[in-house]
């Protein structure tokens, strides 16, 4: 049996549920760790406020073999994440001396004040995740990785982190275009074809726009015969409706 | 003191968490109601399992005022969200025939075959929720209100159902720019502008592009003279720095 690695992403935001940022970091992350061997079990958006972030983060480290966040890492009143994670674990939090020394790659002595070396506040026992872009850096403590919320960053930081994860089997993924045949249609032999096939799950994915409705049956699973032998089933199938609708 | 109505967001779907979708519905669903008066609070998306709908469902429900869900309520076999509502609330499913008679809009009688029948049950005791592109309804049953994944549909089922929901007093967002002043050097009179105003939040938003960081002070709440206030008080504060800082 293929192995599987898990993970949860935890986004950290006031903004993000304001409407106000759109969130770009969710299906980013669903992809990349997809294409590593990753698979991504649930993902939960919470405000900036520390009770929330330790539930959540214990709820899903127990639960998933790796957590990431995104977000509160900053050098403002608002970016609590750290101190959270460190309550979450139950260890104490502080100037971190490798952090500070990456932020004097940036910062000048001087320039270095009290807000900005919160940045380099990191709960004891974590190891730092760089950042080749603003330097204040992330953290890797136990199974939850912690990121930034700007997309550039949180990009090299999941970059840089991503070499020392273990994985599991990717993912084969195939889809189907449904051209020509409604989901009402397939849905039924459909069905029969997901029940007949272990190993597998089979999704369909209408999506609409001015064209009218399109749709994608999709085949994901970790064993490349299994998934290529149901993605033959569904093109028998779509054939076979095909020729049924088609005009005699 | 201002009313709040608080709201979570379940996403439904195993192509959000492979990253094959993007989603488009977060934002749109947080910035909608954000709008109307209703502090959408927590997100989670869960793929299409039944034992996750249902163990998520009941969590938010019992927690928040409403519970928004979207995706899984198609034709297909991997559409399980309304047999996971009805498991959640403990009440059965089956054929509503005021939704039957929505798809009879749609559909031929000979064409309404038990995969798109599948789209017309319900769980008892459910309102439905119109859906004026596909006819397939939505439903609210208790406090949560079931939608479409695909984004137009839901938005016009969320149009549908808004005039029925309780609201709050609306959060007033106001925006800084601090051009000119970075976060590291605005981040502690911030903090003790945010301890010193009462019933305000007030968040940091830095974003990254090739012209370099760019941040915005965002201070919201529910009473104007108390947003007012503190944002006098963070455009006072970038006045001054921004006089320090200039050159002699």
């Amino acid at each position: 049996m293929a192995t599987t690695v898990t993970a949860a992403l935890l986004v950290i935001g006031d903004e993000i549920l304001s409407g106000r940022t759109k969130d770009k970091n969710i299906g980013y992350i669903a992809e990349y760790l997809t294409n590593i061997g990753v698979d991504l079990c649930e993902v939960r958006v919470v405000p900036d406020e520390e009770e929330e972030i330790v539930a959540a983060v214990n709820a899903l480290r127990s639960r998933y073999a790796y957590v990431f966040t995104t977000g509160g890492i900053g050098p403002t009143h608002d970016d609590i994440t750290a101190d959270a994670i460190a309550k979450a674990f139950g260890v104490p939090i502080g100037i971190d001396e490798r952090a500070r020394a990456m932020m004097l790659e940036r910062y000048k002595p001087e320039d270095l004040n009290e807000a900005r070396l919160r940045m380099a506040r990191i709960p004891h026992g974590a190891d730092l995740v760089d950042n080749p872009i603003s330097r204040a850096p992330g953290f890797k403590l136990g199974n939850v990785i912690v990121m930034a919320g700007v997309p550039s960053i949180m990009q090299a930081m999941l970059d840089a982190v991503a070499p020392t994860l273990s994985t599991g089997a990717r993912m084969q993924v195939e889809a189907i275009d449904a051209a020509g045949v409604p989901e009402g249609i397939y849905a039924e032999g459909l069905g029969a074809i997901a029940k007949a096939h272990d190993g597998v799950t089979i999704g369909s994915y209408p999506s609409f726009s001015a064209a009218g409705f399109k749709n994608q049956i999709v085949v994901r699973g970790k064993d490349a015969a299994a998934v290529a032998g149901a993605v033959r089933a569904v093109e028998d199938l779509l054939e076979r409706l095909r020729a049924e609708r088609a005009p005699a």
